[in-house]
């Protein structure tokens, strides 16, 4: 078999879980919580499994849901969007992204990744026949318009971000926000903004998500997940915010692509949005507590601790430890240590060696603590 | 926005579902059955949700569903399938489909499709940048051979079949598949099998799943769909088998098109196949009997009843009722007659008129009743 995709390999995530599962480590690589979903929610899928809710839901979302969806961006950010001709649900927010993608990216066209990118994107980039072109974000991680400019040419078509960002932990700023906005409308350009991470955000910061900016809303995907807001990531639901046009495309994409996702558990969310806002609005404080609690727990470790600002990912910085390549050093500390971590080189396009390696923290206090005592004694 | 898929509308089986329900109308349009799943089936994904197994699944499937998906391959066709390396867990066939025509199906290549052909197909190989390549069944829905060798070129990559056959309830027998196999084997084609149906086979048939070819099946992706099987369309869990090189390149497309599938779902039918292995065995007579039951409640009516050897589909030709196209009748037949159908008309690259509509007979007796009701009165 001729690859297309030659040069991909298997998901650093699942390498390094099925890593850690062999070496009985620690799992703090791929982005996963070690505690359960509200019991509430639990018990509602239940009840619409034994309801007998089991058959397809219309392709586009189940109605309660995406009225929830709705009323969340207006509750959250302020924006009214239709559920009807705006919102749709998707297997995942990976689905969404790559159907985004799918439905407005044309073979030959250019499309701007920041690096370290999620790498799902670049591969769905290419899959779409068209050219990911990676820009390294600055040394704080945060995005040099400079550079952006020199790399947008007649054929860029879509610029990708990711805030709260994974790996880097950072966020954009409402100044980053205007930045974007300008030359997506200046150049006529189309923006996925991957907001997974939209409800964790930290330290009293207000997530600038392209919802609250309405001619930057005109030309975007807007993708978030439940998995991570509601601590069930096996579940795979998430879904994409477009204005009625986009959303036509993404979904003759999204209907041959899985047509339509889990009805009870859809049916099942629309119900703990709409009982338990609080989950979600509390969810910062929650996950600000377990961020504060690794970095205490690692406060007279040989790591440095870069700054966190949203997302459940801290990262570290080794090179008082060692001076292993990323990847050496990750899979060393699964085996050699008992924690598995995620290194940062593998979503960068070019080489990069930062000693850096990322730590979830979405885990019990026993987790976290077991974790730090190992790397306390590095 | 300049659409990439200009021609595509909302597919028909979202079309003609909201059209039933907008006119109160007995849905005999999309597949799903009225009916539940298996009370243990519904009781196992309930005990691992509440048992906590809410996070991410192995992204090529959960491993004791994957042993039961080549345990159910080697009693059924004899064949065995390393699970590890040979079997991917989708969000539904639909996913599976997706994937395979993108793991290998290159920009300018070209598919063969056999029309009346499934709605995602054509779709997802122009995605793919390659170009489908139609070719109509014979008047008998068998595939012509002759025709096809006219359309095999150096550009031709894959060959798509579905048996049994959606929408005309067609299968393809062993003569087909050794026809089959020697093209594919000859120009060294990839064949795409979407056997979804492959549990419901009537009048004593034996499925001729390409899994009972060893030849050709080192060639395939052969794609199945619990929803059809455990009466659970709504669950959106299907699954691939492909030789392990082919597998490699699938799951660098899944891993980033969906990453993995639901995990209570997963592991609750995985119990479902260990426990109840006579749902499916079963499946034949349960669905020989809806069929029948059909077909004996429209054997006074107007409608012309075309045989029906698997799926649980019913194509009846309609032209002494009515002269309308087939669009036209199956929405007139939904908004004055209240029974909504599928026209086979969309099916076909090509405007192919004959008067025939798909009745889905996925539904309880009384279902039937009142459809066949209505419909003998025209
Ligand atoms: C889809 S597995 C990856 C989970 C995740 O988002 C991460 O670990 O970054
Ligand atoms: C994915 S919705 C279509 C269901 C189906 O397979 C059919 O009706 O043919």
């Amino acid at each position: 078999v001729e690859s297309k995709l030659p040069d991909v390999g298997t998901t650093i995530f699942t390498t390094m879980s099925q890593l850690a599962q062999q070496h009985n480590a620690l799992n703090l690589s791929q982005g996963f919580p070690d505690f359960d979903g509200h019991p509430y929610l639990k018990q509602r899928v239940t009840h619409y499994i034994e309801q007998g809710l089991n058959q397809y839901c219309p392709m586009s979302g189940y109605p309660a849901l995406t009225a929830q969806i709705a009323l969340k961006t207006q509750q959250c950010y302020q924006r009214s969007v239709d559920a009807a001709s705006e919102v749709t649900v998707t297997s995942g927010a990976t689905e969404a992204l790559f159907a985004a993608i799918h439905a407005v990216v044309k073979a030959g066209d250019e499309v701007i990744v920041f690096d370290p990118a999620y790498d799902s994107y670049d591969p769905a980039i290419r899959l779409a026949g068209a050219t990911p072109v990676h820009i390294p974000l600055a040394e704080d991680f945060s995005i040099d318009f400079a550079l952006l400019d020199k790399h947008l040419t007649h054929k860029t078509s879509m610029i990708i971000i990711n805030s709260p960002h994974n790996p880097t932990g950072t966020v954009l700023s409402k100044a980053d926000m205007q930045q974007l906005e300008q030359r997506v409308i200046a150049e006529k350009l189309y923006l996925l903004s991957d907001e997974v991470y939209e409800h964790i955000i930290f330290d009293g910061e207000q997530h600038q998500s392209v919802n609250r900016f309405a001619e930057l809303a005109k030309r975007s995907f807007i993708v978030s997940s439940f998995g991570k807001t509601f601590h069930t990531t096996g579940w795979k639901v998430g879904y994409c915010i477009a204005p009625p046009a986009l959303t036509v495309e993404l979904r003759k994409v999204h209907q041959y692509l899985t047509f339509c996702t889990v009805t009870p558990i859809q049916a099942a969310l629309a119900d703990m949005l709409a009982q338990h806002p609080e989950h979600y609005q509390q969810l910062p404080e929650f996950y600000q507590q377990k961020r504060d609690y690794l970095r205490n727990a690692l406060v007279d470790s040989a790591f440095e601790l870069l700054p966190c600002k949203g997302t459940y990912f801290q990262l570290v910085r080794y090179n008082k430890v060692s001076n292993k390549s990323e990847l050496e050093f990750a899979r060393w500390m699964t085996e050699q240590v008992g924690v598995a971590s995620i290194p940062i080189s593998v979503f960068y396009k070019q080489l990069t060696e930062q000693h850096l390696v990322r730590l979830c923290f979405a885990k019990n206090e026993q987790t976290i603590d077991q974790a730090a005592e190992k790397l306390c004694q590095l």
